[in-house]
C-alpha cells in the first residue's frame, strides 16, 4: 500500500511560515529556526501519535544535516538532531516522516537573523528596570479578558483572581515608562498560564512557546518590543526553567519517563537553597531541594534529562531572537539542576556575548547568591556562567537601616555592611538592587507609609551600584499596609482599569505625596542617566557616622557625593572624612535642590533627607 | 685612647648562658637562637644608649655571617643582621662592639633544637582546648602575688583587679585538666604587662620575651609546658601582635619614627573589619580601623616597618621552640597590617609545617573569617597561611537556636545554615568552636541557667565538626547572669583560691547541677576521643525537622548519629531520611546512655536531650 503523501500544518505558525491545508496536526517546536547562530546544532521536537516509530528523513538542502532522530519514552514524540553550518541561508526544510500507514511532509522555516542580533546589548547598570505584573498593570484590550479555551476568566474584585491586565495596556503606556526614566521593562511571565485558578501570576506555564491569548499573542509581544525598543527601552523576559504547570501537555504524556522530578508525583520542596553549596548537606536534603515541586500545580521539571534540557534552551534563545529581548530573568534560579544551569546559561551567552541574564536566588547571604555569579570562584569548582544576581541582601538591610535607631550594629551599618560584602561578587557592577518586588510587602508599607524613608530609599537605590529595579507603582506609593497577600502587593496600577479614579499616568487623584514621590524618582532617574559616576562609576563609601550614611561615585570626569541623613534632625557632617574624593573641592551643586553648595569644613544635611553633591574639580 | 674592653650581661638570659659581670647593661632580643632553623637569617635587636653608631663585627664562627648592621631612627637601636647557615653549630657568637669610647664584647648564644622540634604537631581537631584566664584560674603561689617593679598589686575583691592566680596554678591542676579530657590548654596572655591597672587580661604587653612574674618566670612556663605535654596536653600561647602595653619600654624610645601607628598618639580603632576586605572601602575608614589603637593604654603597632615585623616574627619562633608550644592563638588579628600577617604566619609555618596557629576575628559573617584561612581563593588575591579560625557564627547561632521558638527561620534553622556555610571554608575542620570564651558572657547564662540547654549545646560542642575549645569553669556551670562585666565572665575559678567553700576539682561544695554537667562534658570528651568519627569524620547534617537537630559523623570504620531535640517533649523522627547513612543498620548502641538501641522506623529523643547513637554495621 502506498504511503499518502501529506503536508503539514505547523502549530504556532510563524508570520513567515506558509499555511498549507493541515491533514494531521503535528506539533513542531521550536517552530522555526534561524540560520548564522553560533551552535550549529538544532533539535527539533515533534509531537505527533506514534510519530516516534516513523522513519524521518531530511530532503537535501545545503549547510544542513540531519545527524539523527531521538526518541524518549513515549511513542509520541521524536526528537530530530541536526547540524546547521555556516553557510546555510534562509529557507525551508523539508523531512519526510513516514509510518506503516501514513508519509507526510513537514516543512521547516529557517529565518535570517536582525542583523546585530547576536551583538545586542543586555541590560546593565545604565538602565532602570520597571517591574511590572501584566494583569494588575494595565487593561488596554477588554475583548482578551476571556478567551475560548482558557480555563480562568476575569475575577476583577478577586485578589488572587485575573483582573485583565494585558500586554496592550503595557504598550499604552509605554510613553509615561519612557518619562519616568526606566529603560528597561521585566514582565512576571505573560505566557500561556491555562490553569483554572490564580493563573494570573503566570509562573505555572502550560505552553513555553505561546503568549498567553488574555494577554495578548507572541506578534502583538513583539511588537510590544518593538515600540519599547523605538523609545529605547528594552524588554526582559522572565523564564521558568524549574516547573511548568500541571495542565501542561507534557504532564500527561511525558516524552521520558524521568521528565519530571519525582516521578510526576507532588513532593514539596524544602526551599534549603544552601543545600547546594553546603559540603555536609545529605543526598536526602538536596533530592528535597532540588527536585521538590514549588506547589501541587505546578510540577518540577528534571533538566538533567538531557531533551528536557534542550528543550529549554532552546526555547530560551528563541524568544531572544523572535522577541529581540535585552535580558531574562530566571525565576527560583537555584531551584534547577546547576549543571543544566551552567550548560543553559553558556548556550545563551554564547549566542549573545553582550546580553544580560539575572538569575533570583532569594537569599540575603552574599555568600549564597555570589555563588551563582559568572567569575566567582567557587571552592568547590563550579563555574557559573549567570551574569546578574539579586541582591536581596541590600533590600533586607535598607528596610532594617531605615526602620531601627542607630547603633553600632543597627541602622545604617546594616547598609554599609551588605555592600561590603561585594568583595564575594566578581562583577558588583551586575547586582539588580531593587527595594521591593512582586514577591515581597511594598517599601512604602515596609517604611511605614514614611514618605521621607521612601525617599531615602529610592535615593540609595538610583545611586549605589548595580541595575536598579522598580516595581510598578512603587514610585506612586502603592502600598499592601495591613496584608501581605500577594493580591495587595500586586494591586492594580492606579488608572489601568475602568472605573478607576485615580490615574498615576496623568496624575489625576493622586495625592501630594503620592505626586512628590513620583516627581522624585523621575528626577533621580534623570540624574542617574545624565550622570554616568552614578550609572558607572566607582563607589567609595563610608562607616555611617551620626546617623549619616555617605559615599561618592567617581567617573573619570566628575564625582558626586552622596549623604543620607535619617536623623529627625538636620546633621553636619565634617568634609575631613572625604579628603581622599573631595581633593581640594571647594563647591558643589546639589542635584537635588539644584543649589551652589560651598564645601568647606562642614557640609549641612537636612532632617530625613538626601544630599547628591555633584563635586567641582577645578 | 684606648677604648675598655667589656663583657656584657644579657638581659633576660636564657639558663645556658654563661653569666659574666655586668659592666654595661646591654638589652639584646632574641636573648639566643637556635641552629638548625629553616631560615637563615636572623636579626639581632642591641638596645644600649648610641649603639647605633657602634661598629660591630662578629669573629669568626663557622656557618654564621654577618650580613650588616641596621639601625632606626633612635641612636640607642642596632639591628644586627645574621646569616646562620645549615652547618652552624651551637655556640657562642661573640660580637665586638667598638664606639668613639668603648669597645664591649656581645656573647650571643646559639642553641640546639629540641629533636622533632620542627615536626611538632599542632593542636587539631583531635584535641579538645582548655581555655584558661590564669589570673582568674588559681593561685598557687601566693609569694608572687605582689613582686616588686611590677606596678599593680593584688585586689582580690574588685572586679577589674588581678586576683593572683597565676602558673603554678594551672600546674597544680594539670590532673584535673587532664581527667576532664581536654588535650590543649590556651592561657590567655602571661607575658609582663606592668601596667597600672586592668593588667590581669594580659593583652598589654610591656615585655614580648618575658613572663609575667606575678605569673611565674620564663623558666616555670616551660616547666608547665613540660609538665603538660608528659600528660598528653599541649600548650597554645596566646599572642599579641596588634599592639603593646603604653608602659613597654618602646613607646618612650621609639626605634623607628614609625613604630606606632599614628605617629604614637591615640586615635580609636573603629573595629570596622569589614573594611579590609570590602572592595568599596575608604581610604579613610580603612587606616581607622586598622591603624586607630583598642584604647588609649594599648598603642597600636605598625607591622608595616620592617624591623618591627621581623622582631614579632622572632619573637614568636622564639617561644614555639623555647616553650615548647603545640599552637599559638593571635589576638585582634585582621587589626594587623595584612601583608605582614601573611608573612608571619608563613614564616611561622614554614619553621612548623604541622604547627596550628588560630587567629581572633570576632565576626559572625563567615565571608569575613574564611577570607584569612590558608587556601581560601579570595577575589582580592590575598593570600592568607592562617591555618584556623574561630567559629563565631556558630557560637551566635547555637545561643539563638536554643532560646529561640522553631520556625523556617529560627531555631535550629540557625545552626544548620550557620554549618552550611562551611562551603567558604577552605579547611573546616580547622575551624575552632566553642560555646563562650574570655570576651563573651558565659553560655550558661545565655541560655537563661538551663541545664538542658547546656547539655544540648556542650552536646554540639563536643560532636560536631571542628577544634571544641572550653572556656574555664564552664564545665561547672559558672556563670555571669545579672552582669556582662569582664570581671564577672571572668569569675574566680572554684577552689582556685584561699577561702573558697567551692572546689571543681575536688567536686567539694559543687551543686547537682554542677557535678551533672562537669559529668557530662568528661563523658563527652571520652567519647570524642575514642570515636574518631566524632573527632576526624565526616559530616553530613539535615535539615531541622520538627525540632530536632541531626547529623551524622562518619570514619571509615563507625559512623555515630546524633539527634538533638529542644522540644519539651519527646521526640520521635523517622528513620527514612537517614537511610543514605543507615545503609540498612538495624541496631545501634547510644553512647549516652549505653543502652541498646533498635533502629526501626523510628527513634525516639526524651525531651530536651540529645541521643548518639554509635551505628552498628554488621
Amino acid at each position: 500500500m502506498k504511503a499518502s503523501l501529506t503536508i503539514l500544518y505547523l502549530l504556532f505558525a510563524t508570520c513567515c511560515l506558509m499555511r498549507h491545508e493541515a491533514i494531521n496536526a503535528y506539533q513542531v517546536e521550536p517552530q522555526n529556526w534561524w540560520v548564522g547562530m553560533q551552535h550549529p546544532a538544532l533539535q527539533i521536537m515533534v509531537r505527533q501519535v506514534s510519530v516516534a516509530n516513523a522513519k524521518v528523513s531530511l530532503r537535501s538542502y545545503e549547510g544542513v544535516k540531519l545527524v539523527g532522530v531521538e526518541r524518549g519514552d513515549s511513542d509520541n514524540y521524536a526528537f530530530i538532531n541536526l547540524h546547521i553550518d555556516e553557510h546555510a541561508q534562509a529557507g525551508e526544510l523539508i523531512f519526510d516522516i513516514i509510518s506503516q500507514h501514513t508519509s507526510d511532509v513537514l516543512r521547516y522555516p529557517l529565518h535570517s537573523r536582525q542583523p546585530q542580533s547576536a551583538a545586542r546589548q543586555g541590560f546593565s547598570s545604565k538602565d532602570i528596570i520597571y517591574l511590572i505584573n501584566p494583569d494588575r498593570f494595565a487593561n488596554g484590550n477588554p475583548d482578551n479578558d476571556s478567551v475560548a479555551g482558557m480555563l480562568e476568566g476575569p475575577q476583577p474584585d478577586f485578589k488572587g483572581g485575573r483582573h485583565g491586565g494585558d500586554l496592550q495596556g503595557i504598550i499604552d503606556r509605554l510613553d509615561y515608562i519612557k518619562d519616568m526614566g526606566f529603560t528597561q521593562l521585566w514582565l512576571t511571565p505573560v505566557r500561556e498560564n491555562n490553569m483554572s485558578e490564580y493563573s494570573y501570576h503566570g509562573y505555572a506555564l502550560t505552553d513555553f512557546y505561546k503568549i498567553d491569548p488574555r494577554m495578548g499573542s507572541n506578534e502583538q509581544y513583539r511588537i510590544l518590543t518593538q515600540a519599547a525598543a523605538s523609545r529605547g527601552i528594552g524588554v526582559i523576559m522572565d523564564m521558568v526553567l524549574n516547573h511548568s504547570g500541571l495542565n501542561h501537555w507534557w504532564v500527561k504524556d511525558k516524552p521520558t519517563a524521568d521528565w519530571l522530578n519525582f516521578a510526576g508525583e507532588f513532593s514539596g520542596t524544602s526551599h534549603a537553597r544552601q543545600t547546594i553549596q553546603d559540603p555536609h548537606a545529605s543526598e536526602f536534603d538536596k533530592k528535597q531541594f532540588n527536585d521538590g515541586w514549588f506547589v501541587p500545580t505546578m510540577p518540577d521539571l528534571n533538566q538533567r534529562q538531557p531533551l528536557l534540557a534542550t528543550y529549554l534552551i532552546q526555547n530560551a534563545i528563541w524568544w531572544v531572537e523572535y522577541a529581540n529581548l535585552s535580558g531574562i530573568r530566571v525565576d527560583t534560579y537555584s531551584y534547577s539542576d546547576k549543571s543544566f544551569l551552567a550548560k543553559w546559561t553558556e548556550r545563551l551567552m554564547n549566542e549573545y556575548p553582550n546580553f544580560n541574564i539575572v538569575g533570583e536566588e532569594w537569599s540575603t547571604n552574599p555568600a549564597i547568591t555570589s555563588y551563582w555569579q559568572r567569575g566567582k570562584v567557587n571552592q568547590d569548582g563550579y563555574t557559573s556562567e549567570l551574569v546578574s544576581v539579586m541582591d536581596f541582601s541590600l533590600q533586607a538591610s535598607l528596610v532594617k537601616a531605615l526602620n531601627e535607631a542607630e547603633s553600632w550594629n543597627t541602622g545604617w551599618i546594616r547598609v554599609y555592611q551588605s555592600i561590603a560584602n561585594d568583595f564575594l561578587y566578581p562583577d558588583t557592577g551586575n547586582l539588580l538592587t531593587f527595594l521591593d518586588n512582586h514577591d515581597m510587602s511594598r517599601i512604602f508599607t515596609e517604611l511605614g507609609q514614611d514618605l521621607d524613608k521612601t525617599k531615602l530609599a529610592m535615593t540609595l537605590l538610583l545611586t549605589t551600584r548595580g541595575i536598579p529595579q522598580i516595581y510598578y507603582g512603587t514610585e506612586v506609593l502603592l502600598d499592601n499596609t495591613g496584608s501581605n497577600d500577594h493580591g495587595d502587593i500586586r494591586i492594580d496600577f492606579p488608572g489601568g482599569f475602568q472605573g478607576h479614579k485615580h490615574d498615576a499616568v496623568s496624575g489625576k487623584g493622586l495625592s501630594k505625596a503620592q505626586k512628590t514621590m513620583q516627581s522624585y524618582v523621575q528626577h533621580l532617574a534623570q540624574l542617574r542617566k545624565k550622570y554616568t559616576a552614578l550609572s558607572d562609576g566607582e563607589l567609595i563609601h563610608f562607616s555611617p557616622y551620626d546617623g549619616v550614611y555617605s559615599y561618592v561615585r567617581r567617573a573619570k570626569s566628575h564625582s558626586i557625593l552622596v549623604l543620607l541623613n535619617k536623623n529627625q534632625a538636620p546633621a553636619t557632617v565634617s568634609t575631613a572624612r572625604y579628603q581622599e574624593v573631595l581633593q581640594g573641592v571647594k563647591t558643589a551643586r546639589d542635584l537635588l535642590t539644584h543649589s551652589q553648595v560651598e564645601v568647606l569644613d562642614n557640609i549641612e544635611i537636612p532632617k530625613m533627607s538626601a544630599r547628591v553633591l555633584l563635586l567641582k574639580h577645578d
